[in-house]
């Protein structure tokens, strides 16, 4: 479905970096979840670039909700969001034109668009589509929210700094869903944040390691084959521009224990089953097992740095220096948190709604599930 | 759509481990490609157990394939292929009953199941299911290597050893298409051999890492929202089970470096754009860039194990400790790697059938995409 | 999909007239379901040629359920049921091979295949297949009516004989369901029977109409755009080979009449909304109204006569003469009606699983929409 | 999917009749075709009312291309055009609040969405989504129109009138694409367009049939189980409104007639296999066989009428009486044919670039099909 995401909820996005406007549309959200337009500005102020770390191009993010949405509140109806784009400098990318961005989508999309792509920004490539996404992941976490499901993402590590683990998931979801550095130890932020700074200076970029907690979700969501948890929430962060790495619980430490090491040891406690430790992430034969859904992923440097480097021009077919102007971020791993949040609302919401129908969302799972 | 994965070739897998048989259905595969038995035999040699290493369950893996191929060649129409169950031994488990194996399935699949699962050596759950893949693979397999698309899985660590990485792509993959057990240097198979052998008379197990690299893919393919070349490689992959982490290129060890240690230096050769490196996996922006697809898998290690664990009885609410009895694999990722070949296949096939048509399993990218 | 329907309740269907084996695989279904051997059998029968009326090819319709299926109740997981085909006289076929019946799939589907189709009895473009969908369908149509949906299927006309409209949709599908001949009015059926022998005497066939009613659905099933009930039940009823018109309510006739005959007058009666007549057939806006759902499909000739016709021969590219050979029915008309059923209660699995959860099979959809 | 139709080529809706604005995206269609802002408004205005036959609601469908077009080519990625709402007077609907205009989806949109639906002018049930619709039907006719086929829709049955047969298929379509009124003789078009009229002055409506045809489709599109050409078209034009009935060549008809009178006897014509009748509509076995597909949809009266209507209160629970104000179309019949077409775009598209790949659009089918 290329461009769209989900089958009982799913998301569809539109735009490029430099065109009119980018969007996005939700479809078979359940109808009288209430729409906060400021609950959509505060996420989108999270994504939006304000501060030294970011790119210099500053869009005020204005947004429209063209449909769907009736006296404050989802219609159920497809609901559209649109933003206008404004602060362009095309010219910037004009002269580049045909010079290939290592490591940015330029080369792969030029093959697959056959020179028809708008490449102005990095076109629809951009991360400015995550913009859209945001707006609408607003709206898919408040719908979440409702029933008890909450989510939030920290920087785990980023330029050497390691932030600490979650302790007190609730809490420190709390916590993230309003900071705008998102780390649990704010000092390990400010580390951060001089790393970020030091790469800039040297005219390079640094990547990092996000991850995310979810807490809330009732067990037995998700497909043996091939729709588990993990294959859907790993299918939808990987559209995310710079995410190479998905893991679940100790993901790739786990492949280097051994089975009495990586086990959760399960118990009884208050009536309910629950793990000693959450190694498995929440997750078991791509079940949801009633633990926190934990999730890590790997943020590469952003490809556009100001050093020169060796390319081509894919147009005239000779290698070339490239020497980028326009504007960019040295880092977009605080950006990359609220949209990874978005993305994993709209996979949460799409696996709730095909498990207990449509009217989840005003319900609750404890309805829905009642025996 | 749970058990199906694809949209243009789809596969759908079903069975449970003590049913009367497990199997599967391609559809949306090209007329007339070979089907050679000999092919699926061999694949499914490999994924087998049939050695110390693995579970002393043994199947013959007699497979039929009931639809879809005539006179020795694929039809076009659904292919479904069905393997009996032999070597069962139920009462194994039955006596179990309840007892949640931990980061095992079973008690997530009794939330979903609400005990109607068949319960029998994890059901649908099994690892057994992928013997139904690994048949079909072999197919989808045979239909890449005949338009140049040729992949291969190695053993990249596993019980604290590491394998050599890739070096000559075509020879390596060529060298694990026929080896039993898929290492680079055989003599790292040895040691991890043992590894192994050593988990299991400690009554444990031992997971890995595995890597696959595919040589041939055009550049072009894969969508950059949602269906990203990354997206759809990891919500197949994930299926499988033990698989906690995927990563591409040179994954997580991005997040680490620096922009200009990460990025891939681009360069004409021969009239072909070609990157310097391929940290980035040959995916760039979600899109193929023409160079090698790279990535890795994190196998955790068998859940089962013979060792006591505590854990708790779902049926009646009680902690409980748990004294593993069955036959289990103190290792899957030998068995493993043909596995993450065949689901591999199917992405590529679908990916390929989506950009070029249908017909370009017969007539060849190079036809398809001609200027 | 090609040969799978559904989203959260799939069907998928492969197999050849004169392959190993015809089947299907339910995905989607809740568990718990009761599976009854004797009401997939007594489903198969309805639609077993076994009469002077039908092709005299004589299928046992010996049916195994290979999977999803545990103690006599669905699993929840794929559910996977194989027909053995076994009256086979290929060689019936062999002869003609490259000339085209007109109006049958031989060259469409040549054009499709490239010639690697099975060609034999039609293969996958076979009746036979619609065994598959029907044993199958016995399981759905048992969930459905479980929840209290039940549907039945009559002939409303064949060879200018009409039979009577439903009147008490209760009791006519209650007799439809157990009618060997599925007319309302006995002594019609009669009639079309003679219709039918005096057309087979001829060396001729017959087409005709088949109505279906449905009653028990809530109302709200559907989407405006593009997934409304109509949508989804002519995409699927129009898979059954020889169906060239589907209608709702009063169909064409609605074409020709004034909104003021066309609307349906509402009223509250013992505190539910209705309406006082049905031409919309149960459904406004793509939506269902709660009143029972009605819809006609247009059934062609059965295309294989034994008269002598006009033809190609498509291997050859010469203009022929065909005397069918084989065996065939010179009306389909009773058959078909199990096939629909079956097809019509795919869609309503699917939708009201969309709509109201996995488990609206178990618990019910009042318990499910309760507010 | 709910409200994007496609699976290679996709469409997706969005808008309520008196929200800021209504629209759409088009996905998955190939980069380099021209957009001509001249031919989405002319397809536009062939739907738009603006006679006394037609509502008095008079928007001017002024749009605006947010993303996917540069230097007025496709980009390939998502091209979504937004239609402001401009002549709403919501009062008009606001006294009405509750009560259900018979026939129309009042009743079973509240049913659906509980009361937060956009009730003001039908909202997302609104025929005025089809603006929508039809713009961007307009780009999908444009990349059809450049590799050879074409197709046009004429009133065949309205008001008691019948127009002429279509006979020479490129012709016909040729004068349909620019006719005001599509009738494909004249003096019938105004027979219809009085008969319309004295139903508005009766304070009532008509409905009528359409019938489409598509010239330049190459044999092999369609899949035999379950995406029949038949099954895709029928689902997708279900979805307009009024539609109550499609049938394929001579659909119901067919149904009366013995396989004798009904097979079209096939030739070689010119090296090319043709039937020397057409009522099949191009399609056998779910398949194309090179013939022109011709198929009719019945279109119920404007359920929309002036006179006193008996019907509900569902807010209440009471019995009332409705006239309804408002501004309302005598007959959609005229305006729907561009709808019938955009939507019959959107299905070729998809099955085109299925069957081909994407860049089938650019290279034509002959290049793609080539031997």
């Amino acid at each position: 479905m290329k461009n769209t995401f989900g089958h009982s909820v799913s998301l569809t996005l539109f735009g490029e970096s430099h065109g009119p406007a980018i969007g996005g549309v939700i479809d078979g959200l359940a109808p009288g979840i209430p729409v906060d337009p400021q609950a959509i500005r505060r996420l989108l102020d999270r994504r939006r670039p304000s501060t030294a770390l970011d790119t210099s191009r500053r869009e005020a993010d204005d947004f429209r909700i063209l449909s769907g949405v009736f006296q404050d509140k989802t219609t159920g109806t497809p609901l559209c969001i649109v933003l206008p784009n404004q602060d362009q400098r095309s010219g910037d990318y004009e002269k580049n034109r045909g010079l290939a961005r290592p490591s940015h989508g330029d080369y792969a999309g030029f093959c697959k668009y056959h020179g028809y792509e708008d490449y102005r920004g990095g076109g629809h490539f951009s991360g400015r589509v995550t913009a859209a996404l945001t707006a609408l992941g607003a709206i898919l976490l408040s719908a979440l929210s409702g029933i008890g499901v909450s989510l939030g993402t920290h920087i785990l590590r980023c330029g050497g700094v390691e932030d600490r683990d979650f302790v007190d998931l609730k809490q420190d979801i709390a916590w993230l869903n309003q900071a705008f550095f998102p780390v649990l130890e704010e000092s390990r932020g400010e580390q951060m944040a001089a790393a970020i700074l030091a790469a800039k200076e040297a005219g390079d970029s640094v990547g990092g390691v996000v991850q995310t907690g979810v807490i809330g979700l009732p067990p037995g969501l998700g497909e043996p084959w091939f729709d588990s948890v993990e294959g859907l929430l790993s299918h939808a962060l990987f559209s995310i521009g710079g995410i190479k790495g998905v893991s679940f619980g100790a993901g790739f430490q786990l492949a280097e224990c051994r089975g009495s090491q990586g086990n959760d040891a399960m118990r009884m406690e208050q009536g309910r089953v629950i793990t000693l430790t959450n190694r498995n992430g929440g997750v078991n034969g791509g079940i949801t097992n009633g633990m926190p859904v934990l999730f890590q992923c790997a943020v590469k440097p952003t490809p556009s740095i100001a050093r020169e480097q060796q390319t081509v021009n894919f147009l005239t077919g000779e290698n070339a220096i490239l020497r980028i102007g326009g504007r960019h971020d040295p880092a977009i791993i605080r950006r990359i948190c609220p949209v990874v949040d978005s993305v994993t609302a709209l996979v949460l919401c799409d696996l709730l709604a095909q498990r207990f129908g449509t009217d989840v969302f005003t319900k609750g799972i404890a309805v829905c599930n009642m025996d």
